[in-house]
């Protein structure tokens, strides 16, 4: 073995070396793999399908389109099975949504709760290409009292949330009639334009815009009618909040994504030289309603003052903000945090609601730095 | 508030912003404080204070050097309490040391287990300075029959492993008499050549190069010398293994780290293009022995090549090293690992052992990269 370096070889390396991305997954779970975008990283509007997030229930199934099948089936007129070719055959669109994890930002809570610890990265944005399911729909027909539809992915495994089901369950989710049929959701096979890699669902998910990540069942194979609201394990045991109806509490599944902003850098302890300026970026989403103002504290939330945003607002997609940081003389460590208003007038709350257990962490959350 | 972005007004800010580190760190825990280096990030020899792993039990107590204390006693023949001046007083020395924590690269094990998801970087290498701890207990001299040195810190909690002791506890440690002598041991207030922070133990905190970080107890206000093996929480309950007499299981301490390499860059599922010529980094340390190989592989284990160290082998510290990959042509995942071997020749385990528990990870770590 050389014990020097060989100079020459590795400053040839160098050139080539550069196409490579450079950038890794932060590990959040090795098997089942569950992998984290490094926040700090945000660089673009759409995120590359190489640091989109990967959140899995268990091993991903290996599915191939030449056996892939996706029955439409329960209360509908006319029960329907795909094959991968006939669904590509119908007319398709493309839509931008951001996905977030609904678990994203659980590093945050104090106490330290149990589940993935993700801090900034479970979530990101992509371009979704796919069948809207309101078509399949329509060629189906529904029941005079359908009410829900249930996605069943090829995913299968035992979960560990209690109540715990007595055996092995596929991964399922459902969506109210009325999200099910508006344009937005699609039956996706590419992302970003190109097919669905293994891990974010090959060869067919859905994309429920709008929705916490949970909904958008990956290795779809099923899409059931019902004529009853869906109470499975996905958005009961797990998934689920609670809800209050005159003070009692009712469990709800898990749906919008809450109204959150994040910043990407600086990062957790960075050193930050007094004195300087400095760019503070980030993104900002919301489910339900239009992100519409960005404000950022560096005094831990005493005092507000307006971001800027990069990108437009447009229904289901991130708006990225930076913020010019004149950062102070006095040396010390500083608390960073953004806080978002949507079209409504709304603004992320002060804390964490704990009726949403350990989901919905929405809250402007603290980045400590150091000013030097 | 502006919705478009004043050009002009970032532009002059890029130019100050240079000047910062622009890394933060992977937060593993809120409160109290864990953070992790990201270690895809290794660029020097030395870690930057600013970049070195923080392991917190509890929450960083707030010492002054003004009301500092440093008792020892217990089998000694003069006991001695030392304030803050009267310690800096006594001839100080610099040693490099690797610390690593004894749960970093948890997050490799399948299925999961409990405990902080540490990924690479609860590790990292630092010069610190300080009294020899025997330097001190020449002063104080030594009972007859001394066998131990605990080392009590001044933070302070309910620890969670089992068995749980009753009430609230310090966090402390021991060390056979034979290691606590030796002259790499530090009673240490500077890192890096700048003074401790509060999350690395300020004002005081013992330093033991070739044990895992544990041992290095931090916000040290106590060294009681013992005339048994000292059995605490911190060594029996947690940060214990099992080792084997005749079959039959006792609990010890953790004590050397074991030998270990790690790959910083390429890092988790990073894109990497076929054909090209990519430098993997990372490296490697051992508690006990000089690190004296290092082997790379890129096919998941079934074949190694040598490696080139980029630092020469001195004891308690860590070699950093490179490999010049070729890149194949053929497009697909790649699962990257290193392997060390050190000067008695014994080289990493192949899997991680199970006597162990949730400590001690030191196999090849397998790096699963996309080459397209």
């Amino acid at each position: 073995m050389m014990s020097t370096v060989n100079a020459k070889k590795f400053e040839n390396a160098h050139t080539t070396a550069a196409v490579s991305s450079g950038i890794g997954m932060i590990i959040r779970q090795k098997e089942p793999v569950n992998l984290e975008f490094p926040f700090d990283k945000l660089n673009s509007f759409i995120t590359p399908n190489d640091l989109f997030y990967i959140r899995s229930h268990f091993q991903a199934p290996e599915l191939t389109t030449d056996y892939y099948q996706l029955r439409i089936h329960g209360a509908v007129e006319n029960p329907l099975s795909l094959d991968y070719q006939q669904l590509r055959e119908f007319p398709s669109e493309t839509r931008t949504a951001t996905l977030e994890c609904a678990g994203n930002s659980r590093i945050f809570l104090v106490p330290q709760v149990e589940g993935a610890q993700w801090e900034l990265g479970a979530v990101g944005n992509a371009e979704w290409t796919g069948v809207p399911l309101r078509v399949l729909l329509e060629q189906t027909g529904l029941a005079k009292n359908a009410c829900e539809v249930v996605f069943e992915g090829a995913d299968r495994g035992t979960p560990k949330e209690q109540p715990i089901p007595p055996g092995p369950i596929s991964y399922a989710r459902s969506l109210p009639l009325a999200k099910a049929v508006r344009p937005e959701v699609l039956v996706a096979y590419q992302m970003n334009g190109r097919e669905l890699s293994r891990d974010h669902g090959y060869p067919v998910r859905l994309i429920v815009p709008g929705y916490y990540g949970m909904a958008s069942v990956k290795w779809l194979t099923s899409i059931q009618v019902l004529e009853e609201p869906f109470q499975g394990y996905w958005q009961t045991s797990d998934y689920g909040y609670w809800d209050y109806i005159d003070g009692k509490p009712v469990r709800r599944p898990l749906s919008e994504m809450a109204l959150k902003s994040q910043i990407a850098r600086p990062g957790m302890y960075e050193v930050i030289p007094a004195g300087s300026d400095y760019i503070v970026t980030g993104a900002a989403w919301c489910g339900h309603s239009d992100v519409s103002e960005i404000e950022l504290s560096t005094d831990g939330g005493q005092h507000w003052t307006a971001a800027e945003f990069m990108d437009p607002a447009q229904p289901y997609v991130w708006r990225r903000w930076q913020f010019l940081w004149h950062v102070p003389q006095k040396p010390g460590q500083y608390t960073l945090a953004a806080r978002a208003q949507d079209a409504t007038g709304a603004v992320q709350p002060e804390g964490h609601n704990p009726s949403h257990g350990t989901y919905v962490i929405n809250h402007p959350l603290p980045i400590d730095v150091i000013v030097r």
